[in-house]
C-alpha cells in the first residue's frame, strides 16, 4: 500500500481514500472477487455526483429501512466482500441493535473467500464487543453483540429461482428471512429474493441499476454512511412503518445527480 | 478469469465486459497500479451515463485533436497501464499514421511496470506490422509501423513543475513534444504539461475531472472508441485546425450525462 501512502487527517476526500485503501488491502489478501475493485470505482463515480453525502431522500429511505428491520420477524443482513471491508463493523453494530444474524453470501462464491470474510467479521465482532453501546441502546451491549451469529458456511439453504453456487445460502439466514438488508447486491439475486416474497432493502449508489429498481427499499448512498445512520435510526422510538414509494425515491436520487452534472 | 467466463458475441455489453476482462488479466500480471481497477470502474459509470457511445460533441473533439496531432512539430502519445491494455493496438496504429513515438509514462512509476508495458506494446507492434493499413493510408504501412518508437525507460527527461518519480520522462518523447495525447492522465500532470506551454489532448470520461478541465482539448469518450476514431480522422484530408472551446465541449458532455440521469 505504498501507493496511497499516508492520508492526512485534513484531506478533503479522506473517507473516500481510506475506503479505497481498505479495498486494495482486502483484494491483496484474496478476500474480493476480480470485479470488486471495478464495482467500487463505479460507486465512487456515483457518490461523487451525490456530493459524497447522504441526501434527504436517502435519509428517509434509511429511516424507513431501519423500521422494517426492527419490526421484522426474521431479519437478516446479507454481506459480500466489499460490504464487509467497507462497513463490516457498523453492520455488526446494526445486527446487535436489530437482533439478527449476518450472512456472508457471495455472487462469485468460493469457500476460501467465504471463510476469509467470516474470519474478518469474527475479528470485527470481538472489537465491537469491547466498544461502547450506541447512544440510546438500553440493553446489555456485550450480550447483544455476543449473540450476533455470523452465518455463511452452512450451505444448507437455497434461494429459489437462482442456479448453481449463486443459489446457496444459510437456512437460518437468508432462506428463512422476511426482511433482508443486502448492501451492494447484484440484480439477479435482488430480483430472486423479491420474487420469493421477501422485503429487500438495497444499498446501491447507482439509482439506475437493476438492484436499485428491483428492491423494496433502495438506499442510494455510500454503504458506510448508510450503515452508521441505520444504527442510530434503528434506536429511535418513532412512528410506524408507512407506505414506501421506491420509484419516487430513485427519481429524487437521479435529480440530485443530474443537477450535479450540470453545475460547473 | 473464470469469473467473467466466456462472453457471448451477442452480449449487448460485450465491449465493456471484454475491457474489464483484459484489465483483470493485466492486473494479475502486475502491469497495473492498485488504483487502476477503481479508476476503470469510475470510467464505466460515466460511460454508462454517456450511453456507451461517442457523442457528437466528442466526435468534434476527436476531429480537432487529430488535426492537432497531424500538424504538430513533435507530437507524442503518452500512455499508462490502463491505456495500453484498453487501446494499445489502436494507439500504435495512430502513432504510425501520425508519425510519432509512444511513451510509457506512469504516475506510480516502477521500473517493472514500465518494462512490462513496453514489452506489451512491442508485442502489439509486431501484430500491427502484419495487419492491413487503415483505409486511406497511402504510405508503406510496414515501414511506418516499424518506425514507431516505444519510449519510456530512458529516464533522460524531466517534466518541470512535478517532483520525484512523477517528473521523469523521455527527452525524445514528452520533454521535447509540442502536442501530447494523454489518455487517462491524472490532474497534476496534465496541469504541469499545460503550464509548460504544451498542447495537451486528454481522453477522460469524467468531464468534471481536473484533467478534463485543464487539457487543451478534452475528448470525453471511452479510450478505445476514441482511439479508433482518431486513426480514421487523422487520415482525412480536411479543413485546418480552428479555434477550440474546450469549456463548451465539457458543458455538452455534462448535458448528455445529466439528461441520461433524468430518464428512467
Amino acid at each position: 500500500m505504498l501507493e496511497l501512502g499516508e492520508i492526512p487527517e485534513s484531506h478533503p476526500r479522506r473517507a473516500s481514500l481510506l475506503a479505497r485503501k481498505k479495498l486494495v488491502e482486502a483484494s491483496d489478501a484474496g478476500l474480493l472477487a476480480d470485479s470488486a475493485m471495478i464495482a467500487h470505482g463505479r460507486g465512487e463515480a456515483f457518490d461523487y455526483l451525490l456530493g459524497e453525502m447522504t441526501s434527504d431522500s436517502a435519509s428517509r429511505a434509511i429511516k424507513h429501512a431501519s423500521k422494517m428491520l426492527v419490526s421484522a420477524k426474521s431479519p437478516v443482513i446479507s454481506v459480500n466482500g466489499n460490504t464487509v471491508v467497507l462497513a463490516g463493523k457498523e453492520l455488526i453494530r446494526l445486527a446487535a441493535v436489530v437482533g439478527c444474524p449476518i450472512e456472508v453470501n457471495l455472487y462469485y462464491r468460493t469457500s476460501e473467500r467465504i471463510s476469509g470474510l467470516i474470519g474478518v467479521l469474527e475479528d470485527l465482532k470481538s472489537e465491537v464487543l469491547s466498544e461502547e453501546a450506541p447512544e440510546g441502546f438500553n440493553e446489555d451491549w456485550f450480550s447483544s453483540v455476543s449473540s450476533v451469529e455470523i452465518l455463511g458456511d452452512e450451505e444448507d439453504g437455497r434461494i429459489e429461482g437462482l442456479e448453481g453456487p449463486r443459489s446457496i445460502c444459510s437456512s437460518n439466514g437468508i432462506e428463512s428471512s422476511d426482511v433482508i438488508l443486502v448492501p451492494l447486491e447484484d440484480g439477479d439475486r435482488c430480483e430472486a429474493l423479491v420474487s420469493l416474497g421477501k422485503k429487500v432493502i438495497a444499498i446501491d449508489l447507482n439509482p439506475l441499476s437493476r438492484t436499485a429498481r428491483a428492491a423494496t427499499v433502495t438506499i442510494v448512498d455510500e454503504v458506510l454512511r448508510a450503515s452508521k445512520k441505520l444504527v442510530s435510526d434503528a434506536l429511535l422510538i418513532d412512528e410506524d412503518v408507512h407506505d414506501w414509494d421506491n420509484e419516487a425515491a430513485l427519481r429524487e436520487a437521479l435529480e440530485i445527480m443530474g443537477s450535479a452534472m450540470s453545475r460547473v
